[in-house]
């Protein structure tokens, strides 16, 4: 979806100059998140498969280099220099829907230096966005996990990409779809429909806007009940669904996108059981996030789905991570920023996660990758030499994962409140290390 | 950057349904905010360059047909119907950087039903998310007049998208300039950039990393003296701007990156002062926002630039716009959604903008587009049966624009804080026919 140039230009500026001082030497950085934002126990690891298909295509086209070239901000012998880059390096990552917390890299990329410092920008700009709404998508699942949720965000998304990979980070994380068609074609995730305000607004009644909507889509019509009168429509849904039986014409449900969700949905509830279409399901929408949803759930709300958008696709609550890529060691040397409240734990890091006897994560621990740690490692190898490993799973083995996962978490986690913090121990190794790059400087 | 089936799925559905009804009559849909979030005085328009390129390149390839096709959702002569559409529309739109408010139209798309509808989702797309950005950019520089204001926020904007049309956004609003290089590659935009922590940590000593960087970009380095004590690192800079200076190398600026920026930034600029460097600039990041850009300038930190990045491209305090493209018209006749909460003002519609004798703008007329209504009138032709008129202002124009429209509004709408709501009237002629067709259902 975009180009090498999709980069801060920083990144191609000390590249310039690692050129010119012939500095490539192997380099490790490590991505993860600060701070989680309050209203997050914890989060989701995301976007790894778009990072992977990033650095496995990474080059720069001609156009680009010639584009360098024109700029005259560069020397010509560092953007011939260019021609040839690849992504050579390693990476090993924790598998998208892995659960995780504060300062613990869901990724390392291991590689010569200029290549790991140019892909800064973008690797952020991936595993942020879907980290943000897998970690934001999932808690619309654990208050609604029966019901049917699709991603109905496109329109407010931040652009295309934001519409595309929310899509796929929602499925990731449990939704049953979405609405935008372009992720079906490239994500194969379920898609899903009704109709707009507009397609009854042309018709010169609603009754006829519902019968021809139902018969070009037999079976498969969600008809949308609210843009004049919610119970009036529902009466001719009624009035529909019996004369449509007779020519073996079904509707699927209707929706609601206005006013007292519940209490809409009990009174249409109502109107079709009476009519004996307790079949036809009811989908709600409009303005919906997971704190909504829970309310209505709570209320016995009779509603089969919800359509979740904007909040969702634009984790509206909190709408960034506090996440960075920093360099951890260089040529074998680690290294520590020590910035005013953000400092770094150096070095090569592992994630050991440990379980109790039923299989309840208790905690984790922040270690040196070298370390002999209890527990299981979250950050497994999955690109070396720059090429994937054959086993990469798909986004269905991620989202069977944080169905998995969230079935590990200690159960107050699973709240939308916030909870008392989940235990993650830095390593004597880590601390030691640390105090010991302070006293070099 | 995204192709037709970048919408959602119900606009292929309703296409179809109007597809089997042979319904396509010509519609009429506007584009507007319902209500401008609390932490906004006023809007900027923004997006419609793209929105036209996009309308203009409209077609289905044959890829994403033959993926219609199998998808079996479709009825096979629709998907037929569907190889040669194009977009054939007129477009009437607020040219970009025009300040507007609630209810007022935007964009007003003017179509044969089928095509008018299928481009909702991408449109909305497009205009919600470039001045979303732009009506937060510009509070910026609203705060910061005097300022070098450079877009960041490439690795927290919400995708590759979001990276490249923040840029373009938050320029058209002001900004000087954006890190991401791209969007200077696309849009023309200057791109500016400095160097990261881990080049610092990369190196042996922070010394040795500011000369090595200062002397493969004489005279345009900026180093970043905050990795690990701000104060002590102005010193070095000073010691090697001696030293280069004998070799005619200038050092550009300095960035500081975390801690109390204006505190840091006024130690700083004293330590450069006293070695006579007073033409090397201070350029100040991390969490910015326009409050905080504020407060700086209101304490007079000696900061000569602002990198803002996060909390801008993702429009952190209202990440969204409540807005909505809705059928106004079919077929000559007025259409009117009544739903709760969202009823909308019917007919084809125009904003008029009247201004006092000093220039200032004293309230806008929400009108029926054939009234007459003294005032200037907001929205422009811009396509003609799917053509661009001739002159289209480019993104400079639209960055005047901001400027000129910045020096016409009511002063107190230029402060950050919430003020008085602008006057927006609703012309009689727009009440009056809401009424005659909520009598009509």
């Amino acid at each position: 979806m975009a180009g090498v140039l999709l980069t801060d230009l920083y990144e191609l500026t000390m590249l310039q100059a690692y050129f010119v001082q012939g500095m490539n030497g192997n380099a490790v950085f490590e991505c993860f998140v600060r701070k989680l934002p309050p209203q997050r126990n914890f989060l989701i690891a995301a976007g790894l498969e778009q990072v992977l298909e990033y650095l496995v295509g990474l080059h720069f086209s001609s156009e680009e280099l010639d584009w360098l070239r024109e700029s005259h901000r560069f020397r010509p012998e560092f953007v011939d220099s260019l021609a040839g880059l690849t992504f050579t390096g390693d990476v090993d990552a924790m598998p998208e829907g892995t659960v995780f917390f504060a300062d613990e890299p869901i990724l390392r990329v291991t590689a010569p230096l200029r290549e790991a410092q140019l892909v800064e920008s973008r690797i952020l700009n991936l595993l942020h966005y879907e980290t943000l709404i897998a970690s934001k998508a999932v808690r619309s699942v654990l208050a609604a996990p029966d019901a049917q949720l699709v991603d109905f965000g496109l329109r407010r998304a931040h652009g295309a990409e934001a519409g595309l990979l929310s899509a796929r980070a929602s499925y990731l994380a449990g939704f049953a779809g979405t609405a935008t068609v372009e992720a079906g074609r490239r994500f194969g995730i379920p898609i899903y429909g009704t109709m707009a305000h507009s397609y009854v607004q042309a018709h010169g009644d609603e009754a006829s806007a519902f019968e021809h909507f139902a018969r070009t889509q037999p079976e498969n019509a969600v008809l949308l009940i609210d843009t004049y009168d919610t119970e009036r429509a529902a009466h001719k849904v009624v009035a529909l669904a019996a004369k449509l039986a007779t020519q073996g014409i079904a509707i699927k449900g209707v929706r609601i996108d206005s006013g007292d969700l519940g209490e809409h949905a009990r009174r249409v509830r109502t109107i079709l059981d009476a009519a004996g279409l307790t079949a036809l399901t009811i989908f709600a929408s409009g303005n919906l996030d997971e704190h909504r949803v829970q309310d209505l759930v709570a209320s016995k709300a009779p509603i089969d789905g919800f359509g979740i958008g904007t909040r969702m696709n634009t984790s509206a609550d909190a709408p960034f991570l506090d996440c960075a890529y920093k360099l951890e060691e260089y040529e074998g040397r680690p290294r520590r920023k020590r910035s005013e409240g953000k400092a770094t734990w150096p070095g090569r890091k592992q994630v050991y996660r440990c379980y109790d006897a039923a299989g309840l994560s208790t905690g984790d621990v922040l270690a040196l990758a070298d370390d002999l740690i209890p527990g299981t490692p979250l950050l497994q190898p999955v690109l070396r030499g720059g090429r994937p490993l054959a086993q990469r799973p798909g986004l269905a083995a991620a989202r069977d994962r944080v169905k998995a996962e969230l079935a590990r978490v200690p159960e107050a986690l699973r709240s939308l409140r916030e909870s008392t913090p989940y235990t993650v121990d830095v390593a004597l190794s880590v601390r030691a290390l640390a105090s010991r790059l302070d006293a070099q400087e």
